[in-house]
């Protein structure tokens, strides 16, 4: 089996990092991870990667003085250099601008701990325990020129319990992040994800759904 | 048993008030239908009301010649006569303002086809559809001086499936809505559901939650 060749982008403890290599050990899993890239020289996930024998590449931005095509533009080559057809951003706290989407047309993965259109942006579990919420949730989307706007792929709920605070929640969001996301990237290198007009026509395997957490209706 | 009064809002068919009706059919639900009204004379649902022998009332605005505040007060004047103590809406097409709210106090609840803060408005169902999500859903809320802004009392979840169109996700939806209506109602005159520093605290009963379709977290 050749296996899609996928480039994680980083910037923190790489926990999602973590379930994409855990998925990908499995024989029957049908994309690899090429190279593993960190806008931060000391983010745990480049350890993380090194320890699976993923090559680990810190990119930093300092060097490109604040011009953040250039720096786009770069990462773009450093990830065709290592074969790279997906790219899975997760937690990479950079914007990501047109010369990276041009390079990997709608091949830009993300995951966001809400239900989006739901709290875009940062911190996402805090605004929905302040909006009142009771269910919430994890999205797995195509990346466009927007913050957390583009097409989404997959999505998955879970409840907002009484008592909840910032990290309870995080952490059953997360728990979700981590079934959500190989399974995306799965559909993604098995051509399951296309977009035809800028709507993104998603085909799952026979027997799974677009979601998780909800029971069918 | 004393039974807290309700009042229903609606403007048309009318099918959350038959939910609600042939939930306060039930010997043990702590609430009674004491009258409905609605803005439109033709709608059905002052029929459903007059079938079950509940008080079914057409207030018209065109005498009020478009003073809201004055349509409001007499409305809430209506439903003080009838012994109201909690008002629900029902698709109830007209924006419910200051004069009713400070008459019931955080004491009006609204259902909305989509799971707030996302879709507020019209057609939450097209909104949803149109924006590619994969989970919408249901929210009760209490009623606040904003369009679907109020704190949220409980969210019910169902999948957008694919193939999917307005009414087959309508349809979905309004099932979800016709359990969460009449769970809300019952915890409102229960006094399960009061408003602490304009923060909502619900005390649901033991063994209910806050949600339907969710898998526990």
């Amino acid at each position: 089996m050749t296996r899609g060749r996928v480039g994680v982008l980083i910037s923190g403890s790489g926990t999602n990092l973590q379930a994409l290599i855990d998925a990908s050990r499995e024989a029957t899993f049908p994309a690899e991870i090429a190279v593993v890239v960190s806008d931060r020289s000391a983010a745990l996930g480049l350890e993380r990667a090194r320890l699976a024998g993923i090559p680990a590449v810190f990119h930093g931005a300092r060097s490109f003085a604040g011009d953040r095509d250039a720096y786009d533009a770069a990462l773009a080559g450093l990830l065709h250099e290592h074969g790279v057809e997906w790219v899975a951003l997760a937690g990479f706290l950079r914007l990501v601008g047109s010369a990276l989407l041009d390079a990997f047309p709608w091949r830009v993965l993300n995951i966001h701990p809400a239900l989006l259109p739901s709290f875009p942006g940062l911190h996402a579990q805090e605004q929905a325990l302040a909006a009142g919420v009771r269910i919430t949730g994890a999205t797995v989307h195509l990346v466009d020129r927007g913050c957390d706007t583009g097409p989404i792929v997959l999505q998955g709920a879970v409840p907002v319990l009484p008592g909840d605070d910032g990290p309870a929640l995080s952490a059953r969001i997360l728990r979700l992040e981590h079934q959500l996301y190989p399974r995306a990237l799965r559909w993604a290198v098995e051509g399951r994800i296309q977009v035809v007009d800028g709507t993104v026509v998603v085909t799952p395997p026979p027997g799974e759904d677009l979601t998780l957490g909800v029971v069918a209706g």
